[in-house]
């Protein structure tokens, strides 16, 4: 049906490549291409599949991108590298014609801030090219819309009251350690949180508000509000909402370890003079600590994301609860990756699947929500992500 | 009486230069050298006396070293730099004649591993030479063995159980910081404890024994066994010691900090190569914490280090607590710096002091405890340190 070219050879770059590799029947070709052409070479050797061809690229440049796009001339590029690359990619895209995917919003890298608007800002430019760029395809962004969108189509006139709930009950037996980039993570939870609330959005310090909630399969886990940034165009495109919120689980020791990071200046985003070197402290302590990539291996325990959706059908109140686990091990057997790459880089993948099957194909800047929900939830139940729902539960919330 | 040469330029090395100034009838001359002259530089102008030179010096290299002191032809060299140059400076100081006081024990810079060996092993060389080197002569080690060989001299027939205590009760307002060179604070917690009994040292876990004791005008505070560098000399040059030990008080934050700056790798001593530098992370921690020299401003409350001494005296049983304790913010509102750089720089003083009047000179390589306490006690109490004596208290120990 067409070729794809994955940008990125990290985790989720290394789980889609794996489940892309197992849908030859969308994806005629597959590209891997990253900054380090031997970590690519690497995916295709574990994949076992030698007609997957590899490149070298820095996606920071523009120029390096169209030309690799111009010699390969995939269907799609699938962005899964640093969410600082977006707009290098997108521009890229526009310059060659080649349509978008990616799991995570743009951020500037010299200020910790998701928000689409920088992304959005491309929807005429790529509506005039006939491209279809699909944004924030992985689980939370990614499956968490679509999640919605489904709830939207199938159960409520009006949704009112959106939880999304994000628990990862995993141990990965370090003292300490991040399970995507650390330094995405760091910055991602240091920021304040934030959430939506009759029409606007209320500012928490961070971590200030946490509740216990009861995940299943799992039990209660202290869960943290912060802001994620589906719930920016989840209250845009679902303008029913009243209140929408994000909640993701830590544990004491993980916070212990965030504070003091914090308090030794190594989350820093400022560079730092060291003997004449110029030095991002939370980048250096990014090389310092175990690679995400490496935890798979004796990672026990599972994940559970879902939403949590209050609101009226039929002039009756609802509630419903869509979720997902998935073990880590599991993810590990199949792909060499924990659960925290394997529940992002599968949606990355069924969001290509359904943009080359021509499902989610519509020129101009899109959320997974502004498509049809029921061929990607379908998908997800066969590639790894089975959902499950209970209506009217007690939502805790 | 003499003139000398102080290497370094941190916060000891100020201290030590304010109060050598405080002393014309005996230094005549000074010169403070360190890798960075404009540090020297600064540290004349606090004090306020041009007579004082300064120079450029890197006190790893043995040549540039000779080459300084065959030029300035001090009486004597305070090595007031880092332990991992103690062994450089002695060399030097034998190859043109001149004697040598410092406050620290060498270390190699790749282990962490604090013991007299290597210095005593220019014993026999400095005897030769016909000079003075005196190890150790800060507060602890220093004053310790001082107050241990005053003890000896005057009160007991017998020490057996010798307890050195150091706490700093001071609060420096910042989340984390240590009092002295990071580093060199860090290497020496996390290395296992480590104490003397019945003929044999006893190894510890890091941290693994600790009690609360209770300290004058302070209150009680947990306080943590740990090897320190004195025990070895005293041990031997008291051999009726049956057990000595060494306490330093440590609030629940510092220990956390600490932990996690183990658990995230920052601790670590070998070299990380980030983006082909080879950094270690240690140092780079010490790049980015606050640094020791700038605490002084905000510091209160006051250090509390002492031994608490058991032995016999005229066949009787005698308890013996012997103590200085230092405010922050006098020793600030002196120097400019906080006071455990005031208890280390002002006891090197009274060292060099003792050498140049001819009390504390003779052939070889001597610990202070080797030396006659007398005159040295006097001194503290002249000098910003004084002490108070407890006799037949409960020690706690």
């Amino acid at each position: 049906m067409g070729k794809v070219l994955i940008i990125g050879a990290g985790g989720v770059a290394t789980v889609a490549a794996h489940k892309v590799a197992q849908h030859p029947e969308v994806f005629d070709e597959i590209m891997i291409a990253s900054r380090t052409k031997a970590k690519c070479d690497a995916i295709v050797k574990a994949i076992g599949n030698p007609s997957i061809q590899t490149a070298k690229v820095d996606a920071d440049n523009v120029e390096e991108l169209v030309e690799l796009l111009n010699g390969y001339k995939p269907d799609m590029v699938m962005n899964l590298a640093l969410p600082y690359q977006d707009l290098t990619i997108m521009e890229a895209c526009l310059q060659t014609g080649c349509n978008y995917l990616d799991t995570a919003n743009y951020e500037p890298k010299d200020v910790a801030h998701f928000e689409y608007s920088w992304q959005w800002a491309y929807k005429k430019r790529f509506e005039e090219a006939g491209l279809t760029a699909i944004l924030g395809c992985g689980f939370d962004p990614g499956v968490s819309g679509v999640y919605t969108a489904y709830a939207a189509k199938h159960y409520f006139d009006e949704i009112h009251y959106l939880d999304i709930v994000d628990c990862n009950a995993g141990n990965h037996h370090k003292a300490f350690a991040t399970n995507f980039n650390p330094e995405i993570n760091i910055r991602e939870i240091t920021q304040n949180g934030r959430y939506y609330e009759n029409g606007q959005w209320v500012e928490t310090k961070p971590m200030e508000i946490h509740k216990d909630l009861t995940y299943p399969n799992i039990g209660p886990r202290d869960s943290y509000l912060l802001f994620h940034e589906e719930l920016e165009s989840l209250v845009k495109n679902f303008p029913t909402i009243k209140r929408a919120r994000f909640w993701m689980t830590f544990g004491q020791e993980y916070l212990t370890h965030l504070r003091v990071i914090q308090n030794i200046g190594m989350a820093r985003i400022d560079e730092v003079d060291y003997n004449g070197v110029k030095i991002v402290p939370l980048q250096f302590l990014k090389a310092v600590l175990p690679n995400p990539q490496d935890l798979g291996e004796n990672y026990e325990g599972e994940t559970s994301i879902g939403c949590r959706i209050r609101g009226v059908k039929d002039g009756k109140e609802l509630t419903y609860y869509v979720y997902n686990n998935c073990s880590h091990h599991a993810a590990y057997l199949e792909t060499g990756m924990q659960g925290v790459s394997y529940t992002t880089g599968v949606p990355a993948m069924i969001g290509a699947m359904m943009f080359l099957k021509g499902i989610w194909k519509k020129p101009g800047v899109w959320n997974v929500e502004e498509f049809d929900p029921d061929p990607f939830m379908e998908e997800l139940n066969k590639d790894g992500l089975p959902w499950h729902e209970v209506f009217n539960g007690d939502l805790e919330l």
